[in-house]
């Protein structure tokens, strides 16, 4: 692609020229109909996922303050794109493609707009996942509206609704990195002895997040090894709104409740020479953004399951008749907490 | 649902409220997960279109003037499913889904998200079409970003890029409608003659336009009685972005021309009283948003084809070798007029 002013604007381009330069990161065979086409397996069913995110809340376009911009166009791709494949993860689906719908003002540098789709397409392409299709317009703020599908067998479904009295609960890594990373960015003076290459691990935590697509195969691997049975009755989601939110919509859409042991709960060490373990433990639980998988397994499989997936993965806790979730400290040292939902953040707070 | 006060705004509500009365919309096995899981029929491909609706642009909210608000949210609900669905009927595709993605600003009245929905579930009703997800967030502007998918047997995709020469043009109703409609909610005092219920059909056409999903089997019956063997070769696109617009994305996707009847494009009667002959087949050519199919077939079939659509439908040209369109009047009194892209509505028009 031949470089290009970062001046050049939306407007200076115009709408087909502007489209011309998008359709290049798409399989020229699916773009240039009213829609696209694409094959799916046989006996698969499909899973679709959608995300609208807009300048100013989800990223931050900075142009005027480029000083407070933590997240660029390249990482706004990325992470716009891992947060949807982290959805078909939590659904057990492999990804098939994507849709990609924006809303541009007149003056955004076509420069920022091809960043964002470069990070899109290398989110994208370990999964060779295309994007096939979508829709630009202007509007007074930028907005990209992201529809991710996939497809999974219906004996593979993974849902929030299925946990099970007695399941151990798994964690595929560890949580409080992404949030950690964003309070480097926010405050750069913090953590100043942090080598930077452990700095540089957690802001990538914060503005890359890999979704755990590559834990699947290794979860029915070990599914049909110890418990072929409960292959259809795996329960789950992503930790993106923090990992106490996902165990509690797990345990509400199930009707149980859960323990969670403190200790067990993984947590970066390089948190540790600069956070209380206090805040720590809050970023794991409350922070968010990890786009980790919490799991529900039998526990023969989760111990088999969380060897297989290494570092950072660990049983975290177990499923318990009930209602409430409780995190609980075996050392004694702290009193049992009750986790409760809608401490992540909220569109529209009262 | 209980009645409530205009005055109740997205803020007050919440994000958690919001989300549950939205999801009322929806069917309750298919939302609660990180995403839907739907059946697809076996042996069929996927389909998949997007459109990014913003105010101001695509529909006026108009809260501060009502007076201006020429699609109030019943309508910009209707119309936003009604262009996703032509989409799908404009690839011969069958309907199985939609979400829908929602970026609010705070002040937004409820009952404004909830007549939007209204709109959009009552046009997808007729095809039993789910609302299969959705996402909320702030935002200063209103923003609809829909993405819908259906189904299409392999051998009965339509493409822009199927067209043959000597393929009769069809066009499955009038045109021009849409925009006569929407001229008469900009000025109300024009077409002073034209009776209420001629008038209100036409602003119907522009507010409440039927995607020609209707059109589909007719197509397959033709096309088996009368040429089998050209069951997977439609061209075809909607008339979303005007009639002439879709004749001539045809014509460059498969690399032919065509040339149109002046006399055979069926414009709406209701027009003469009030609009000059020139000014109608402007709106019929170019004014766009009359969501009709204009499909490529042999002469055979398109003649049979035409009579059992009815009213509207019409053979108006003939795909012939080259690259332009020409417009020609038959009876010798107008010039050979060629029709070129671009005079439709442009999204950073230069």
């Amino acid at each position: 692609m031949t470089p290009e002013p970062s001046t050049v604007t939306v407007a200076d381009l115009g709408e087909q020229l502007l489209l011309q330069r998008l359709q290049a990161f798409c399989p020229s065979d699916l773009v240039g109909d009213d829609a696209a086409v694409l094959s799916t397996p046989p006996s698969e069913d499909l899973v679709v996922t959608t995300d609208l995110l807009v300048d100013g809340v989800h990223f931050s376009l900075g142009l005027a303050t480029p000083e407070v911009n933590t997240t660029p166009p390249w990482d706004a791709g990325w992470r716009a794109a891992a947060a949807n494949l982290s959805d078909l993860a939590a659904m057990g689906a492999t990804p098939l493609g994507m849709t990609v719908g924006l809303g541009l003002p007149g003056h955004l540098p076509v420069t920022w707009l091809e960043q964002l789709y470069q990070g899109l397409t290398a989110c994208l392409q370990p999964y060779h996942t295309p994007i096939v299709g979508g829709d630009i317009c202007r509007s007074s703020v930028t907005t990209l509206a992201i529809t991710a599908f996939g497809t999974v067998a219906p004996t593979q479904v993974i849902r929030r609704s299925q946990a099970q009295i007695g399941d151990a609960i798994v964690v595929t890594g560890v949580h409080g990195a992404a949030r950690a990373g964003l309070e480097l960015l926010l405050h750069p003076d913090v953590a100043a002895t942090l080598p930077a290459s452990r700095r540089s691990q957690l802001i990538t935590a914060h503005q890359r997040p890999i979704p755990r697509l590559d834990v699947l195969p290794l979860l029915w691997r070990s599914l049909a090894a110890a418990a072929p049975e409960r292959q259809a009755m795996v329960a789950g989601m992503d930790s993106s709104d923090g990992l106490a939110d996902a165990v509690l919509q797990i345990c509400r859409a199930s009707g149980v409740g859960a323990c969670l042991d403190r200790l067990a709960i993984p947590i970066p060490p390089d948190l540790c020479p600069w956070v209380t373990p206090e805040q720590a433990m809050e970023w794991a639980l409350y922070g968010g953004e990890d786009f980790e998988l919490v799991l529900c397994l039998p526990a023969s499989v989760a111990h088999h399951f969380v060897t297989q997936l290494g570092a950072g993965a660990a049983v975290i806790g177990e499923i318990l008749a009930g209602t409430g979730v409780s995190l609980i400290d075996p050392t004694g040292h702290l009193p049992v907490q009750c986790l409760s939902l809608g401490r992540g953040y909220q569109h529209f707070p009262h």
